[in-house]
């Protein structure tokens, strides 16, 4: 089963999306198997992280602002905002596509774990998320 | 058909699960497919690297180390000790998820690649990797 | 499906695969599943990026090339050359397997999305790309 999710994102950070991808899960009905969560862009992209301090999502965003600088003089891709060629580069550094296992018709997601869009645009957006459920 | 390996480590750096994936293969009695390991944490995560030479191992171990260093004055997350938020970070700049597809009932890995577990904490753990094996 | 591609590359950089992969996804007759590219090396990775302006590609070459140095004094691992330990960091920052849904017998990339093959060492090469289509 393949499906479709649009994300709304308020600009750079994270927004979890784990229970929208749980609920493809379910109407999939599948109890064993492989869930994959694949994000159609190239400025945003997906990561696994803890969901329980929001202080660690926080960190990681600043971390990598400040190892991806906006203005670099090697940038030569600037047509589209100073915020364009660090998203490409923080999309290449996270992940485009996630796989995690299904069992007992859920996610095998460890405690702390949650499913996140990595926005790295400044801008508002609303993002495509395509989840592909199989056995 | 989906299991769950219990992997020791003994604190920062890579331990080789090549085997252990390989030999869930094996029992699937697949002969060609997709085999997806998944690691249910977020200060320690999965990579594919040369398990030829170890001191590639050890390189990595301490170049990501000088990258990604502890007592960041930008983290706020520090309740759960200084190793912590840089394992998250270190987390999220490898891979949680890796699939690698079955041939010949056997992993297609390349000659000299091998899948390991990357503990970021300093501590020993048993970590939790679950692996997928479909057509 | 199994299917192994050969990819010819011409040194350090990014070389699209796209439609080689799309190939594949067409042979094998799959409506809908889930497209996965795993490439059999620990020098050279994939990944998704803009395929529209060949800048961003240069760009994301330059980056990475500051970041991960050649003749860094932390390296051990020397004896394959300067540029393989740069090559396996390299690597292990950006993926080694990629899942792509496939909607309508067709790849669902997004509308500027190409996959690579990014190749990390200085010589010209031919890369073994390993793609499995499955529902």
């Amino acid at each position: 089963m393949v499906r479709e999710l649009q994300i709304k994102v308020s600009g750079q950070g994270l927004t979890e999306v784990t229970d929208s991808v749980e609920a493809v899960v379910e109407d999939s009905g599948l109890e064993e198997g492989l869930c994959t969560v694949f994000i159609r862009h190239t400025s945003a992209s997906l990561t696994i992280q803890e969901n329980a301090d929001p202080d660690v999502q926080r960190d990681l965003q600043a971390w990598l602002a400040r190892l991806v600088k906006e203005g670099d003089s090697l940038f030569t891709h600037t047509i589209e905002g100073p915020d364009d060629m660090p998203a490409h580069i923080k999309s290449a550094l996270t992940s485009t596509s996630l796989s995690i296992p299904v069992l007992g018709s859920r996610l095998a997601l460890g405690t702390w774990q949650g499913i996140f869009v990595w926005e790295h645009r400044r801008h508002a957006a609303r993002r495509s998320v395509v989840v592909h459920v199989g056995s």
